[in-house]
């Protein structure tokens, strides 16, 4: 975590915006009305979030290694001897860079948004922002994003990406693949934040942006997913201090 | 952009149709009746536009370092100390290509494109070669292609692609990918052109080419898809050098 | 094979924890109910099997090489001059691993297995866990899992992958698109188990769970997804001895 | 071309093999009755024949480069200073490859190709071993046949493979993607063949193996998707020769 301060929190704000950007983008596609993807399924998703984690973690590799996960961050900080000092710019630049992107994806589908009004087509769109579980049960969705994180973060840290996800071409396109088999095989219970960032900062921005018949914006359910990947960051950390 | 010029035109020309040839080639498949591919689902576009970005840029990398999109021609012009000398014949070979591109797609799929004479299945064509809005909202449309064309550019410069698309086996593969992923992502709208060239050329093909029943050009819209990416150029590069 | 022991263990068991962690997953995630990817299709299975591999692989490689998989143990012991006193070691991990990924795929779909006693819904379980044929017949079966098994581990052998599946960033993400192209192809008679752990560990831990309306865990058939792929192994072995 | 005769021999028969393996038993798992990945769409039989190609390529890359296709062997013995001397031994190679390479996808599917007695769901087979195009206009069939096999060679000639298609990891994959790609884009007027030994072999099972109810062999197109790549490899060599 030796990259300047200043590059750290540009470069989480942008790659954590393209995440967002790309996965809050994808969900909306499939979602909402008059969009070509509509309906376009699982696969869709689970492809469109784990090439956001392509887009935004090489992107922001130069300036912060690219970690665009505080569940990441935490992950490195314990490893890395440690060194928490610059951990709170990431989180600052992960969050401010989540609710970017999801300001993004609602500019780049506002006429889908706007749509919204259509009393028979209208529907609830946190969904699109933030995760919703299926069956809403915190012990159980906190369990699934637990195991579900460390499925991701167990593997970085073994990928040697101990710097971040963007520092490495080869490596950087094995955790977006591996992300899209979080996605497809482990997303089905809660919509797999696995990541606190992408799920409060758009949490956030839902709850502001003046959306025709938004639906409430959950903040009951909002800490299992920044807390179930947080457990999730330091766990795997813990795994891997022993094991490898 | 130090290559000599006429590998510059004639990489573009190649490259760029590769590009339109297996783009407009998959949507012909999705859309045409008499064609296997049909209605197979929007996760067919995506990936078949973002391979074909990987089969052109890397294609016309050795000769013209693999722009295919003018987007891309004025981000690294920008970036490169302002060196626009060679961007004209970059665009030539671009726009060339893209048109020389859809015609080998009509020439593909030439009996489904006869074969739409049928008056029950009898459809409006453009869509194979252009990009058509969802929603027909002049500003939406531009907005939206600005934020997907910034979305594959500043990547594209952050990966350190600034002589093109093809100069590095891995990280061609990472673009295809992040073309892969905007199309899943934010193509739901416009279908995304985020490329001048691309929908430009086809356009052209489109009103010459004697395809029946194909309907109009829609010539009111074509100044978004040219313009909108050629400002999400523009602005990727200024991110660029303000913020790396 | 000149890992540690104890690394050998420890790797083996977090690697093909993680693989049949994903793989059973996205197999709960596609069959049972209140589950976001729900009916998602075969291209679901096989991309969330395949990137498996890639997780499970490169996180134990700098422990075990990443076998993570009997038959690739077996074959690589038969190349390796006939190197088998760590072979017992890595089949414990195997087994061990395999057990712990079926609980932990079981612990993220809780819910979703607790819902599986409503009457209308209910369904057996063990195709979660499992391979189940689709016609059941012993020989023609056996031999669809050795001709599956050798189409993996001769190009493993053939990549120079004779450490184990883990050692190449490049090499393992092909490994992981091979493993999705054999499931795509030759996946639809069995359910392609190409690894006796990946089958017989969930098997045992199908049987023990308290999961409501489980079903049989069919012993019957257990022999057939275990020896089919030793002896795709041996082989695949045996062709790369005689023509590489 | 510079490689030993016999592992030439024996490496094109693997590597042809290989292809067709998993490429015909894509195709039978999607159209069969009876198989897990029934009616799973154009998107899983592009990927299925596309990771074929990286199996097979990069499998008999030690051995023989990894031509696996006479259209790639034209091409390669053109630009090679018309060194033609082991071609012949290469087509025999893919030729009995490919042959093999159906006989394993017809073990595979054994019970489900048994099951075609079924007088109501019975189908003709050939789709799954060869090439039918949806409309039957020898021309057009062949012009097609042609671009897409240019799409194939003439990149995979610019990537530098002018030893084949699997002497280098990172290349391998981009050709497996780009036919991926291909098969998307390209593939709907006739299953792109873009191989005539992928096409002529499992032509010849076909006409030999005992499958009830498999239909006619229809050789009256066979001769289209032999000399449409021929030539489209051809040409490609031509442009490369000019263009590079």
């Amino acid at each position: 975590m030796n990259y300047p301060t200043g590059d750290i929190f540009i470069g989480e704000i942008i790659g954590t915006g393209l995440l967002v950007l790309l996965g809050a983008g994808v969900v909306a596609g499939v979602l909402l009305h008059h969009s070509k993807s509509r309906a376009s399924g699982w696969v869709v998703i689970a492809f469109g979030w784990g090439f956001g984690v392509l887009a935004g973690a090489y992107t922001a590799g130069p300036l912060s290694g690219g970690h665009i996960n505080p569940a990441v961050t935490v992950a490195i900080a314990t490893t890395d001897d440690g060194d928490w000092g610059k951990a709170p710019v990431y989180f600052a630049g992960q969050l401010i860079g989540a609710m970017l992107g999801a300001v993004l994806a609602w500019l780049v589908y506002w006429s889908q948004f706007s749509a919204n009004r259509d009393e028979e087509k209208a529907m609830p769109t946190l969904g699109i922002f933030s995760t919703i579980p299926e069956v809403r049960s915190p012990v159980a969705n906190f369990v699934t994003e637990v195991i579900a994180t460390i499925t991701l973060v167990l593997p970085v840290l073994a990928f040697g990406l101990t710097e971040g996800l963007g520092t490495s071409g080869t490596q950087t396109m094995m955790v977006a693949l591996l992300v899209v088999g979080i996605g497809l095989s482990l997303g089905g219970p809660t919509g797999y934040a696995i990541n606190p960032a992408r799920d409060l900062g758009p949490r956030i921005v839902h709850q502001v942006l003046p959306i025709p018949n938004k639906g409430g914006s959950d903040w009951g359910y909002s800490w299992v997913p920044v807390l179930g990947p947080l457990a999730g960051g330091f766990i795997a950390a813990g795994i891997f201090a022993v094991a490898f």
